[in-house]
């Protein structure tokens, strides 16, 4: 529990890890776990050390501040995480709720480093769901001429209740920039294609009549270009002659489940990290 | 051995299975497979027969005769083909070599019901692989100003040895509509992405740049709209951040050879149909 | 709606496909889809024939006698099943609920064509979601010196609710020769762990034990031999050195869900046949 | 070119990580890759670092003997490799060409970070397959009594090439306790079964008794106990009733391939730890 997620990016150099793990060994800290990531094209250099910070004198303010001059000193970007500050998030839904119910019950088998704390919906449909799992419900309806105003709505929500990020289990609404822009990074979506296919509505239809052999599900953070946030991951399953529209549909369910449960639980244990178009994901 | 493959599609009507059958049975022939699909939005009712004809008393060409008697009567498209004339494939190839060692390879198992009976490069590199397994090697250059006459060499040579089909086995060489006019349905490529993502040149370099999470590769008919023939069949493998386009390239060459294979397979046994831009693929 | 599946086996001759199309196509049934296997070592055809008897004259008796008496002149096994006649499920439970959240949810989708008509497990748990689903829940406690009378108890249930088949749905019980002889081929369970290896308790653990970097789960039919009854499905997922026997359990709940749903599918569907140890599952 | 790989196992305490970056970064090196493993149950630790070491000032003698010292002062247990120092592999088969093939294919694609200058079988068969690669083919016919003076007929062959460590690519016969001595942990074998499933032989008519949906290769370190030791890589293929033993048999091929390759690869690349009787395979 007392542990912490350190995640620095910086230009390739001789001796970062040494920095890094001198900085943490002279506080007390102990490293559970460390991995980095080269960027050969840019030759930038990413980093996520997971220490146990229970023997480490200096109060979390302490060590932000004096990351911060390590960093400063040479160059770097980085930044913190405490697990003992577990994240809030909320699930923007409409109709569909097998995301929904995925992420509600994966939640409570412990397979999520984070509280589900409130569901949005621009349709009442889904309130049975959330009542099961005892987490309060909101129904914000979108309305074309006025998605700014509900938006606002919206994030008024997420204020009030402390969010920290956002998850779009099968939300059938467009971000407004205003949105995308409060949430930076913090905003993940499930696409029901394998994208950079099949961008924009009814994917599915378009993966038939392609007469493709494999239909997939993308998860991603969202960003202003719609479809084209960092992938965070992807996942295919066979299809052939025999199924239908709406066999792709169903068997696309799970595939949407399952690549949308991994970008929840990544990005809660901090293990992504986005540079230009991709992501980096440590395992 | 003494088995062949009647294939038919027609519109979806009461008594086909029974008029097909009673014709087989009527003849002595033996049902060892029997597979239908039905195309739900057209009503188009696909089959596909193999059967034993040991005990049948007609010729082929006298069961050719009735059987299109039998379509013509029931408004029925039929094609018949015969185990005993095993199919004869040219390889087109390029530089990489791992699809044709593959295909070498796996006809030397007896996994492919046909017979390599050409190799035909633009290069002369892989002439040692061909030797190999005794086959003959053709190389005929392609120069931009002269296509059309390389390619009429190319089909002088394909009719010289009695090609039935031409396997496209990481051929870098877009062909001209004389050929694929003349082996309509006929030509097998294989594609180094996940269509219709991805088409065109350098799919690897694509992939990286949009950091997908799987690379995969297709194989399909080829006709005159480049990358966009019927799909065969696909295969993704998983890849991260770690790894570089080089990685890709490296990881993309056992799916080439899976999907290629694949398709080469289901072509030699007949186990495919064409229908609009999807293929129907039997197992 | 108004359809039938018949399912055949007999010894491997000439004309059943002939006299089985002939006997539906003189009746005013049409068939849909036709799938048969011939069991090499054996001789044996299996044939599943799925028909629209919508254009029928007969009864279902009379259907069923015909049938009976033309399976007596061929010697053949025949089965016949109405999809009219909805097939009513009873799941086993104990406290894991993930399949029987996934068999619920499954259900509301409309993937399964069967319902869930009652649940009933030795613990009091999961009523909850029972309830939620709006399905009654039994609490049958199971005392080891009383099982008999505890399982006799069940199957009263059973036969109170026209119960067709069962599901074991992470039930942590064994049944007895009594539960396994009443429902014949008509109990599926699911077992955590890639069968013939990991028999018995703890398949997990044992896992982890022997450093497996794939770990699975198995659907199959009950017999009174523990988990080695015919196997319906199986499926893996890749571990490795960095996952606790937790992260197994964890990462073995998607699998469990997975093939347990494709059994219950495949069986509600009447796409099973049973040969010796081995399942043939038409797809 | 001039990386080194230092692999490190030691109870589980703070600093590790720090005294190992601080040993190099003091003595010029950088780090290009680290990962960590702890095993919880034994608090073991267990470090791999990939570093530069082309501006490290000292010979790889006085590097390995201050390493040695750091180890002892530390109490763990350390080795260390250098890129520049190419592995030698020998490959032991028996009649099966198709995994011979592909490591020679992958070593042409430069996949293995080794060199393949010896192949050995107990038949001549595959002669003209090493050389088609232009490596030495020595035959060595095994005779049940007299088997061990066969194996030392091998080992001076490996002597004699300077042997790091050999891959059995379906070698058919069982090594003496003398011949697992002499390289231990530096014999890599495929099984052609999903272990601890199927040990022995004949595991594709062991799976297809039992009815399997998956069948399985795994690749493994060789062991005085048959079959049974630490297992480096498994993978699976689905199968159906459709298929015999020799569709198995097959299909089989390509995943005793992959398995087998990818053990090769890791070990080639100094990725693999073996603890206990499970491996840590660092990606």
């Amino acid at each position: 529990m007392h542990t912490a997620v350190l995640r620095l990016n910086s230009e390739d150099k001789k001796g970062i890890v040494y920095n890094v793990s001198k900085f943490l060994y002279e506080r007390g800290g102990n490293i559970i776990d460390a991995q980095q990531h080269t960027e050969q094209l840019d030759n930038r250099f990413f980093m996520r050390v997971h220490f146990d910070r229970r023997e480490m004198q200096c109060t979390k303010q302490e060590l932000k501040r004096e990351l911060d001059e390590l960093a400063a000193a040479n160059n770097m970007e980085v930044e913190i995480t405490f697990n003992d500050e577990r994240k809030r998030m909320a699930i923007l839904v409409s109709r569909y709720d097998h995301c929904l119910y995925d992420l509600f019950l994966r939640h409570q088998y412990g397979e999520i480093n984070a509280d589900i704390v409130l569901v949005v919906s621009n349709h009442p449909d889904l309130e049975h769901v959330a009542a099961n799992f005892k987490v309060p419900y909101c129904c914000v309806p979108i309305e074309k001429s006025e998605k700014e105003s509900a938006e606002n709505k919206i994030l008024e929500l997420f204020q009030q209740h402390y969010i920290d990020f956002i998850v779009l289990a099968r939300y059938m609404q467009v971000l407004t920039p205003l949105m995308v822009n409060a949430y930076r990074k913090r905003i993940i979506n499930v696409h029901h294609g394998f994208l950079p296919a099949f961008k924009g509505a009814k994917p599915y239809h378009q993966a038939y009549e392609h007469g493709v052999k494999l239909i997939g599900a993308t998860s991603h953070y969202v960003t202003e270009d719609l479809d084209m946030g960092p992938i965070i991951q992807q996942e295919t399953v066979r299809v052939n002659h025999t199924h239908s529209v709406e066999d792709l549909v169903s068997m696309g369910r799970d595939v949407e489940k399952k690549v949308l449960a991994y970008a929840v639980k990544a990005h809660a244990e901090d293990r992504i990290m986005v540079y230009r178009h991709r992501t980096i994901v440590f395992e």
